[in-house]
């Protein structure tokens, strides 16, 4: 069994997390899904869904880490002391996965300059003035660069979680996980259908 | 503010939930989410997700009902004093909207005899079984019929979710949310892409 562990924080976004939730509890024989949070107990999300977590000092850092984003994320790039954790959590993880603003988390860390990253396309000027330092790349569904897969906004974690189970375990795998939730898996990590001139930096 | 009450129990499926949550989550002016169980308290999804509900005994029963489906509704549609508050919560709702095999449950309250449902493909024989005085529709993303939405497997309830916005708020706002959240809409209840050849009873 391996480890998949959700760094979650007060206003994360709900489709952000439970999308990628959803697919990787699919495989219940090879993952052990985990809820965190900085100190644990009930995080509730910009949904107003409250969620129970165990706090991050009891965790095994060793699988995969997943970081949401949401409006959350507003206050958390600031927080030094949270992008601490996050830094040392990423360092441990066999791979990171960000979601939306969950990518500007990341970035804070300084652990992908100069590789490339995606996010939400309605977040994306501020995403990118968090850190300059990163390639971000604007017409993306999702990268992979090394073993950060960072993803567009929200939907868009589901194509990169089923693209992260492709490249562990076969494009069938991942095609199986989509028929089951009846999910039409936008496959294709460069394919976007949302950037382009109706772009907003809008968030909500 | 309209209430919307999301009914779960132990081994719901957590995308049926967590999708349709995501969508009216963003119309914050307009619907207040509520997670309810029979007894409150901490109801943990088939996908290891632990979230905090009331007691069905403290809601306001008058907004949208919305029931999941998932595993856990295999016990469920066995359980009389279970469904006897389904009904009365169903009855009493202005809009009663199920996803996958929560349509099971809506069926076993009696409350849609006679008229259109779906369901979730991957279970839609299991659900057929559990009432056949419901006129069920296998070849549909999602089924209107008067106040009662079903939708298809999983990610379907996004779909149907997005059609109850168009329904009561136009289709402009139903499309602008899609955008926002970067969720390419399914949006012909008609159109299936998941029913066929490669059909099978299995879900998980």
């Amino acid at each position: 069994m391996q480890k998949v562990n959700f760094l979650v924080f007060d206003n994360f976004e709900t489709l952000d997390l439970f999308g990628v939730v959803e697919i990787f509890g699919r495989l219940k024989e090879t993952y052990e899904l985990t809820f965190v949070s900085l100190k644990g107990g009930v995080v509730t999300s910009s949904q107003q869904t409250p969620i129970v977590t165990e706090p991050i000092s009891t965790l095994d850092p060793s699988g995969i880490l997943v970081v949401p984003g949401g409006l959350g994320t507003r206050k958390l790039v600031l927080d030094m002391q949270w992008l601490a954790h996050l830094k040392e959590l990423s360092v441990q993880a066999a791979y990171v996965l960000t979601i939306c603003t969950g990518s500007a988390l990341l970035a804070k860390t300084g652990l992908i300059d100069g590789k490339q990253a995606t996010s939400n396309k309605r977040a994306f000027d501020w995403v990118m003035s968090t850190n300059q330092a990163v390639k971000w790349q604007r017409k993306a569904r999702w990268v992979v660069a090394d073993k950060y897969y960072t993803s567009s906004g929200v939907s868009a974690g589901m194509d990169m979680a089923l693209g992260f189970i492709a490249d562990q375990h076969g494009k069938a795998c991942a095609q199986k996980i989509a028929y089951d939730i009846e999910y039409v898996w936008n496959d294709c990590p460069d394919e976007d259908f949302f950037v382009g001139n109706k772009e907003e930096n809008d968030e909500k």
